[in-house]
């Protein structure tokens, strides 16, 4: 056989009782999570922050690299590192998360990057904002999307492709979206998209497109795979669905105490554990953070820390438990300005995106 | 149920056909291995370097960190990070990888983390040999081994306890056995032992005790949980077994040609095709590493990176191969001085050890 639709199937469900399967757990040997106890910083040290990988880690050398925006630009560009760090710069701090955050959680289990609750992470991203490009670039007025090109490569669902994902221009025009070339201080590691990246705060991360090579300005809506077939939220794959787009409230909670190796079930001693966490939204800013010690029967609100500076990081929140022998289960939820509430159940939808169902954390107190 | 017991229970073998459980998906979402693309960087970016914790990753700030070397030492020591990092220091390029890698590979499986084959790194260490302290000490003529304690605290097969190893004296006092502060000329990361973590070179990661907050001296072989209960070498867990100490021969290679997303399935075009990859061994060194691109009908020797100054580090190795359009299973193995080689089928053992069966890659050639 020498077609790719032999190695490279349509996605599917994982029966009743299935176990993760060998091509899930390949996924989840080179993508990693961010350990929990990890929301103690207030950001997350490299290697530390959740990583999705979609093809692999390309090859680039700083001076090799080159930016083209071409299509609908009056004036087309390429740039090379020098010339990108050579104009003024932002720095944002971003909590980003996996669209497919919590998709291992969810019944029945779509089939790809079998994720927890853990892929999250939160990085001050310097570099240059798109609209300075954009601008000096000039826009068509025929352009309505701009479609961004990443340097990585491979198969999925039976299509050879480039990374590629589109944003609305008025979208790609916020002053917040950045062509990124630093994380946390430092030149972007290789996983994390070296050279440059895009970053759209507020945007789950399939949007911040990594090693980024391309801006294209084109005047119908981008419809290529990560945009129109991947990346959507539907009940069955003949839908064309609603597009991903921005990040679910959602809040964790530190497991406190300390784990069993193999079952992960916290151990904690009776009396006060103070409970830590964050809490963050893509959408409408999270308002409050409640807990509930007893599996979801009575909740309470935390202590959640002021909104500040940071609009697209994740907050700290707080909460006194006093711990009595027993079996625990611990939960936490963010609700939105407008109302919003993470569920506490799933929302199931085909691709196994966006499922912000409340964390549930097993905790054994012992006398 | 109030007992540890309830919650931290006998390790067990997986059935036949029993895919990945929750629990063993749980630590591979934390825990990660080196995407094999990395094999490519003579040493492993931070964040990219395999990734084993235990329990939780400690939280200690430099300057309440104290080291104390207590027991069958004449001088009793305690330093903090200012005293250690004034003593003179050295830097060691050492491959390190996990005991279990290569666990999920063997049937029946046993239930732990479930690595493939890429729990491996490769970084440069730099900190105080531990024979200078060791020296400093003042070692008692009754002492036989050295235990070393991390900060990490938890709860494993019923046992609750800090994270614990020992080494014969023997090998503790080899020049090249470090106190590391420094991985890749900056302060360990967090996950990799921040402080101050010990390094083995030659050791599988087991040995190199992470967030080192004691050393004692102790006239008998240490029976704690890590040296006498976990990483024995047996087939009954009955059995007292052998220990797991140095790192077997291993040779790995860069999958060529581009994947596709969940089968990870190689795409290669037909013609020449260099394919790239690194060998190591921590006992005696490998003398040469052998190439088969048809399931392991035949092999041929491939071009091997002489040996250098870095004894403990892999070694770059590449082969050409002529590509022809059709299925192809790509297997590489390494040989060492003495004729040992990595053996094409699994040695089996119940915890799921130092498992170097040759790797085995499939790629798609399309026309």
């Amino acid at each position: 056989m020498t077609t790719l639709e032999g190695i490279s199937g349509p996605g599917r469900l994982a029966e009743p009782g299935e176990g993760i399967s060998a091509q899930e757990l390949a996924l989840a040997a080179r993508n990693h999570g961010m350990p929990l106890e990890a929301l103690r910083y207030d950001l997350t040290p490299v290697g530390l922050h959740y990583l999705l990988i979609h093809y692999d880690i390309p090859e680039i050398a700083a001076p090799d690299w080159r930016l083209r925006l071409d299509g609908l630009f009056t004036q087309p560009l390429e740039l090379d590192l020098a010339a990108l760090r050579a104009l003024p710069a932002r720095t944002a701090r971003v909590t980003m998360e996996c669209a497919g955050n919590g998709r291992a959680g969810l019944d029945p289990r779509p089939i790809s990057q079998p994720w927890l609750v853990e892929a999250v992470g939160t990085a001050e991203w310097t570099g240059v904002p798109l609209k300075t490009l954009i601008e000096s670039a000039g826009i068509d007025p025929a352009a309505v999307e701009l479609v961004f090109t990443g340097a990585d490569h491979g198969v999925e669902r039976g299509v050879e492709q480039d990374y590629q994902r589109s944003l609305p221009l008025d979208v790609a025009m916020g002053e917040e979206v950045l062509l990124a070339y630093a994380m946390n201080g430092r030149p972007l590691p290789p996983q994390h998209g070296f050279p440059v990246r895009l970053v759209v705060p507020g945007w789950y991360g399939m949007a911040h497109v990594k090693w980024l090579v391309g801006i294209t300005a084109v005047a119908e809506p981008f419809a290529g795979f990560q945009q129109a077939v991947a990346y959507r939220l539907r009940q069955d794959t003949q839908e064309p669905g609603e597009p991903v787009t921005r990040i679910a409230p959602r809040a964790l909670l530190i497991p406190p105490g300390f784990p069993d190796f193999m079952s992960r079930t916290r151990v904690v001693r009776p009396g006060t554990v103070r409970l830590r966490g964050r809490a963050w939204s893509g959408r409408e800013p999270v308002a409050s953070v409640h807990v509930s010690v007893d599996n979801g029967h009575t909740w309470a609100p935390a202590d959640l820390e002021p909104p500040g500076e940071h609009r697209w990081a994740w907050r700290a929140w707080a909460f006194r438990w006093e711990a009595t022998p027993g079996e625990h289960v611990l939960m936490a939820r963010a609700i939105t300005t407008g109302g919003q509430m993470q569920p506490e159940r799933q929302i199931w939808n085909r691709g196994g995106f966006a499922n912000n169902a409340a964390q549930r954390v097993e905790v054994l107190c012992t006398p």
